[in-house]
């Protein structure tokens, strides 16, 4: 949320297809770095400036170009200028509080995805916005901070009988796709630990208030959804509509990556029931706990209180009592005072109460 | 709600297309604006009249006329006439207890909405209406009352190298409705304030009922859903169907802008379910009183009304009560209280209710 | 609810399209009034009988008959004849259980729907049906009872100058729809101050159990929704599909009124999310006052259970109490217990139950 | 439910299209009874064995067969081969545990739906499934007992002038599809009147738990609603469809029929608003008894708890308590103990807990 | 859930399309055996290795070859150079976690399901993925361990003269499909007595907790929805869609095929509504236990307290209390102590708490 909060209060007024970084400032130089491939090379540089990447476009061999860092406007304002991408494209690179979205122009395709990952020490999610620029052999991808899950992309790109390096672009497109919803896999995995010990300790430690807890979860499962969800008609699209740059043997791919993504929001759903049903047993925990202190208290009242009655008969001061003056009093009193008692236990014990 | 209400009052049974403002009578003059301009020029003057406006649909510049203030029946009467404006629509421009719409006809395209701000006393939200009535190379804008949120769009108006200088009416009226929307934004982050606000005094003073508090900010969540939800439409149709007025290049932006209400309309349910989720935890939070509460009853109970009964046995009258000669009898006595107390303690400390 | 059961219990097992009529069996006569009109006559005329009315069906004027009181099954019998109506339009036109809908014959449409008032005395929702046939050039309207919402309409008839003298039969049908759906605002005006008045007794008077009241104003809006919800359906047909008795210029008023249903239906959901938030604050109030119960009951038995307690122990008939006989005991005993009771308070008051 | 259970267990494995009769073993023969009609004639006869069905396929009249008894499996499959009905038609007809549908096959159409009954005994209702099989001049009908809605059918069968008689077999069936129809209200209106005893049991004697009640109305409406949602699209079919077997003339009736099935549905739904509507009533007035209860407990112990401490106080045994000698003592003890009394019962007016 | 996590685990990184068996490692070996057949012959072996499984193709006869066990990942790769299966669709045969799903390819279709048992001991359900090949005259099926619910399907293919003899390939992919689905049913009769069962323990026994019972048959309520949701549209396209392989006879049973699969999602349906009900008995259950609770704590404190009051105002020392001299005192102490106890049992009786 706090990002969207971020973005209005910048970007508010500004006209549409200004320049503006919105996200997290760091002060990391902008990293470009290159993969230049086909079936039978592997070229792998780091590029010093945005100029260096024109050539990529006039060869025949297929291009990765990796962007790190969107603080520097002023380099893509000139990027802009050299690949001759609209406004609005650059703006969205730059605005990281985006939803997953894809836009199609008359040269490239845009892509725009969340990165996510799991921050261990928070217990919460960290979202990062990757986007994508396909351009007929030259993928551009642009992200915000340094670390990313496209490493095992990079091992198999190195690596010459890997089929990424006999196919196009569009499988490369589908590799990184991929690599970004493998990593939401573990999120849930992550989820879902969480949710188990918040189950275990609903069992096992009652007295805790989770329910805070839970809702934090709940947060972070809405949140994701919002994400996957988003995705899931970016992907149906691209193997759909029947772009020039996506050849039908990746298609197959981009579909098994579909149904990966349903399959993300079906355990989403999922762990949202869980979820709702966690908030019952936890409604259900606090009321069992409140009649278990009710019954305590019941039982304590229902014992003594007739007992110190019996007690404040014999405390009276008349006159006349006769019972006062005889010898067996005493412990016929003690007698009836265990009667009473048992009689109440029993009452008890037959009603499940002990 | 209240301005439906004051509808209905006022309108039932009046012929349709009979011209009636309803809102609040505002006393101040109708204010009439205007802004005339193409790449080289630009003309900045304010009206007297209503038939001021007629020159500027014969000039080739484009031109923005702004009226402010919709009480002078009379003004709006003759502006139909001069502009062969539907009655249907005159009557929506002075109804400001419309929905978002657009409306299609021969000469002109209709658009009304809500421009929105947050009363920081109040602490609600405002609705005023806003409608545009687009020609050809004219733009006519109606408000309610002075002020607005489009000073940024007059200041780029006045810059020579801006975009909206360049491009016609169309990016105009994306402009006014960017701007529009822009404000949407700036009342989300009050809205998200405000529930951040009631979660933590929630957390911190609990014993405060917010609850009504809570449903307060639901409706605003829900008047300003309702809105939004209605102006998703006509944004989509403005881009999509195939309006001369569109340029394709406007086109773009206008999606963009698309995806800037989507973005709002997510924002929006995710505060509905943090407000749902703030219910439950109120509710959670009674109940968690209650026990609390219980608790203490409880245990002052089942400590002292045994130590009670073990007083008023000896304070029994009887003969025949050997204990009570003895002497060491009374400090027994209280060693025996003692006793019963600390196991109690145990007891409690056991079942973690200390 | 009740209607439909009278229908089942009187119809079940008639052959279809045997003429019933199903409402409450007034014993007024059935009255016939027309209007005659074109933009330079009126003629407004009370008719005897049904033969009365083929007279119009020939001229080239508009006329509008309009029949009150549906008890007269004989007449409805020869009227069917006479125009040739199919036995089952004139089934519907008697059964007063039926909801909205729009029927489309060779010669004319049939259009059934509901007028509703508001009950002030019952302060719920009476539901009177009407149903129009409208051919080339004459609209014929049933109704249940006398009085209804159409004099504003009667009152444009007779105003030379208005626009229902210049066109045709379909503004006249318009007309009515628009004085029907006019109503429903008002309705919804009285259950919004209904709700209105619940929330304050919510508030002011939280003793009295208003559970009831609130299901009751529930139903009253379940009840309206679902007749403007079937109503929207024949106005979108009426306006959108190729009916040659629809002028485009009357279909732009029809897409007007659409609007204004589509409004309506709006408002309920709002009452209706609105009932559902005071269902919860009753709740809520509910357990706020169990939890007023149990703090005044903990605090008395807390601070008074332990006094009495250190009462009972000075009551002690022990031989051996030193306390007992020194002289300052009585005044400490005092002190200690204004002390403990003190404490108490103090406790009590850090806890915010005070 | 139980139906599908013993479904499972006896048809689980063997071949589709075994035919295998699923329900309730009556030993009763199976009837087989015709009505064979046109304008002039009438018809009916008891036949004593499928074969006797063969003529009636032949003749020019219209005929309505109906079989009564499904446990006679040898029948059915006599039956099947003479008239070349699909096996999985067969099956279905014998299995009772189906919902509604239509198949469409090339010489007939085949229609199973339920007929409903209220059982006033068990105060729940009872299905028996029907199934017709539709050929150009004749209808077969199945049932599994004695006893059907379809008596006034065969009246007006029996009555030379009714419309049954002048129309053809798709008439035939509108009419019984509208018995089984019909005879829906009638169960609402028995579903009705128990909604309403239970709401007024619910206020009248609160005491008494009736929510198993509620929840087993419930189950009934839910299976109600799953069988009339069913039959819905079944009846669009019909009318909407383009069947030779349907003339346009009976196409009209079958709207009707869809009003009503469509009136059915939203009764239910109503319906079942109102049984949620219950369950709140109930939840709050056990709340309230809540309250009610420990109102009473609060007002006992806050009066006499007081009171008893301040007993307790003089019956100290200190040797110094000036008060226990003074002879107006015991009469002010007194006074201040109604006062004690009376304070706390004005505090308790106040609060309007008395 | 599990298998999902394994699956990210082991999958995370690795190419699209590499062979990894996910699902529990069974050390049994893979068995393939098949069933070759016509109208006249029935050929019954099993098979060494997958070169075997090359002849089937060839010859005119309809073949079934079931390989059981997916943790050879070898034999799987070289099964599919042979046939030219697609990477993907072998990664999905091998990884367990899938959900039901079909893919078209030029030469097969590819099927993959879940096959359902019910675990007795752990009273929960077991999944066990089966995923289907269907080439022109030639099925072959996987799956993980050994033991399924084809048996029945096997008899069927040894009589000579049932239909699936006489049918092709499709008829047998029914045959499989049709056994599953029936086995669902299977499953649904033992949910449904789960479901029973907890019914009756809430009512005899509310005592025991048995919400986590109640949410542990939802979950699995859920994943069997889950399974069948997906299998639904599966089952709908092979039907529906122009397959070659499928022709119109076999459809027919398809498409009764898919009736069955509705009815079990109703029921599911069902169930879910009847475990929110037992969700709303049980918390209904408790508050009643609280009621009950506190009916006894009051009842106790009401008739004691007052009791030990009157006990104690005569316990009391003061010098003049003129009725502690009386001889009728301590009688007449003792029958307004009776007349106390009974008015509040009286009271208690009219509030109906007795």
């Amino acid at each position: 949320m706090s990002r969207q909060i971020t973005k209005m209060k910048n970007r508010s007024g500004l006209a549409p297809g200004t320049l503006l970084h919105i996200g997290s400032q760091k002060t990391t130089d902008t990293d470009i770095s290159s993969f230049n491939y086909n079936l039978d090379v592997l070229q792998e540089t780091a590029l010093n400036s945005e100029k260096d990447i024109m050539p990529f476009f006039s060869s025949d061999t297929v291009s990765w170009i990796n962007i790190t860092g969107l603080h520097d406007v002023e380099l893509f304002s000139k990027l802009g200028d050299l690949l001759k991408i609209h406004p609005l494209i650059l703006e969205d690179i730059l605005d990281t509080s985006q939803k997953p979205k894809m836009d199609i122009y008359e040269k490239h395709l845009f892509i725009l995805l969340k990165m996510i990952s799991w921050d261990n020490i928070a217990k919460s999610i960290k979202f990062e916005q990757v986007s994508f620029l396909i351009f007929d052999n030259c993928l551009i991808s642009f992200q915000e901070i340094k670390g990313d899950v496209f490493d095992k992309v990079r091992q198999r790109l190195r690596n010459k009988n890997s089929r990424i390096r006999r196919l196009g672009v569009d499988y490369l497109l589908y590799s990184l796709l991929d690599a970004i919803v493998d990593n939401y896999f573990l999120l849930l995995f992550n989820l879902g630990e969480e949710i188990e010990n918040m189950e275990d300790s609903l069992i096992n430690t009652p007295e805790k208030d989770i329910l805070a807890n839970i809702y934090s979860t709940k947060r972070d499962i809405l949140a994701l959804r919002k994400s996957t969800w988003h995705l899931r008609p970016v992907i149906t699209n691209l193997y759909q509509d029947d772009f020039k740059i996506i050849t039908p043997e990746v298609s197959r791919f981009l579909k098994d990556l579909q149904d990966n993504t349903s399959q993300v929001i079906d355990t989403i759903e999922t762990y949202r029931e869980n979820i709702s049903g966690l908030v019952d047993i936890h409604l259900s925990n606090t009321n069992n706990r409140m009649n278990q202190i009710m019954k305590v208290l019941t039982i304590f009242a229902a014992i003594f209180i007739p007992l110190t009655f019996v007690a404040g008969v014999y405390g009276m001061n008349f006159k006349y009592m006769p019972e006062l003056s005889q010898k067996w009093a005493y412990t016929v009193w003690w007698l009836v005072s265990i009667l009473i008692t048992a009689s109440m236990l029993i009452f008890f014990k037959k009603k499940k109460w002990l």
